[in-house]
């Protein structure tokens, strides 16, 4: 693991934790992204409770969610049914509803029930946060889930040749990175995530597909002024692999100078990385430690990823020895 | 309103009520029967939260349900979920989920998400009960209903003629009544319907169709056995306008026979029937009055249902003149 130049402490020492900085006494940690990488975040991090949120990427417009949005007016819930998945500790009878599918013979066979309940409450012009609200009283989900927005849009990217493309699809598919990635159409940020950011003591992003995931909620431009006004440490969790499509292109460096395209330079205080991935031109503190389960090493390892942030955190005060 | 004879007061007096009798101050009502009609009772009584139980027949045969049950082996939710959607006091999240029915083009036109919810647990092997629980979460609903038995079975008749006929909707299509009714297979109560009716101030009986939703749970022994312990004042709500089918036939003298068969004799102490409906031979305290809602006339109002039911209570104690 490589320790910090001293050049780089002082941008994570930025945020004096309202508390002592053990990771489970914060009063407010916020996630940023989507898909099956946040969710695992969340899922390491659910003992804090109702002190968790996570701002989530409704940028999806691939498989079914996909098929839905062509049909239906609607924010993605992809990212979002994963993350409430993923935040099931116990099975429930809830939670056994939520992801049941039918079978046997007939016209509901295929269909996962969480599906048609959320398409339900989109048809009943429920607000996606009440969806959300009533979803996780079913699962007994104590952890916040906002959606990044409450209107519907899609991902857009120009490209190199200076075209633009729209949805995540097309962004996926792209030979070489877009140069810039952007809304379409503009839509305004959740209150409850622009709160839950003005009240963060830690702000984590990703990990996740860089472009489809962990970018989106950033191109929101309240989120990324709650954030900078946020004396938060933030600090970005990085992929285990590298991604396919055109993100996997991306080293560590160009990920950060994205990151900071829509933060500011030197918002991001922290990076953690495989050991693999060291890089010297990452522009903040970068943590290499080995975090993904002995199963499966493209998921981060629970128990690892919170010991690694409760170190860094602990670092902050100086009460011991720096990670690494 | 018919005043009581003086040998039919005793019968009402067996039970000392635990508690002073005034209604909201019982501290357990149980009532039995289906449908639309004893939603209605559980409806008016849901003041009481958690101390209201509601006992469901489970043996219908017809509708949606009627099919589901052909192709699967599960009780019967259709008065379940009668009772649950008129146990919502207030519109929610939950309830306009639950009782959702898709529209529009598509293979999911027409289904009803609460059916599917249903089917959904039925398809897990969830416990009837821990499935009334989910939902009854879901619809913040605290009163219990309880099936009266959480195996299926189905309502069988014998005919004057000596025939058996399988079916309520068999039953209900009989020119004649049936000389009794059991069930097939013989299944047991649920433990906890014979707990509420042990720990039972008062019991209720009715309304609802006689012989496919308000004799059924009697035709289970252990309720039966429960109610003949128990020292509550038994009270058996009568239609306010004849029911079709047989048990249209039947005066009230004829049905409390009928209950008296199941439950033995002098058990039920008093019936709230219409005055149209004054029958000398009813061999118990007949109360006699409009409780018919003023644009519904064949429901019970709920707020008269109650103040008939609480004076009736207060009778019990001699505290006000009596009812009638």
């Amino acid at each position: 693991m490589q320790t910090a130049p001293d050049h780089h402490l002082h941008l994570l020492a930025r945020g004096q934790p309202r508390r002592p900085a053990a990771l489970s006494q914060l009063n407010r940690v916020v996630t940023l992204g989507g898909g099956h990488g946040m969710g695992r975040v969340l899922s390491a991090l659910s003992f804090l409770g109702s002190r968790l949120s996570g701002i989530v990427t409704t940028t999806d417009n691939g498989g079914s969610t996909g098929r839905l949005r062509q049909s239906q007016s609607c924010i993605a819930w992809g990212d979002l049914r994963n993350c409430l998945n993923q935040l099931v500790t116990e099975p429930s009878t809830g939670s056994r509803l939520f992801e049941y599918r039918f079978s046997g013979p007939g016209e509901l066979t295929g269909h996962n029930l969480g599906n048609l309940m959320l398409l339900a409450l989109d048809q009943l012009s429920v607000r996606p946060l009440d969806a959300i609200g009533l979803i996780r009283d079913m699962l007994h989900i104590e952890p916040q889930l906002l959606p990044m927005s409450e209107y519907p849009t899609d991902l857009c990217a120009r490209t190199p040749c200076g075209n633009h493309i729209i949805g995540e699809l097309s962004v996926d598919q792209l030979d070489t990175p877009p140069t810039n990635l952007f809304l379409h159409p503009p839509v305004p940020a959740i209150a409850e995530a622009i709160d839950a950011l003005q009240q963060a003591d830690l702000i984590l992003l990703g990990p996740g597909s860089f472009f489809t995931s962990v970018l989106p909620p950033l191109l929101l431009p309240e989120l990324c002024d709650a954030i900078g006004r946020s004396h938060a440490p933030l600090v970005f969790i990085a992929n285990l692999v590298p991604e396919p499509g055109p993100a996997g292109q991306l080293d560590l460096a160009e990920q950060c100078r994205w990151l900071e395209a829509q933060l500011g330079k030197g918002r991001v205080d922290a990076v953690l990385a495989p050991s693999a991935a060291s890089d010297a031109k990452v522009p903040c503190r970068l943590i290499n430690c080995e975090l993904g389960e002995p199963t499966l090493p493209h998921r981060h390892d629970r128990e690892r990823l919170c010991l690694v942030l409760e170190q860094l955190l602990l670092e902050l005060q100086g009460s011991l020895p720096q990670v690494g």
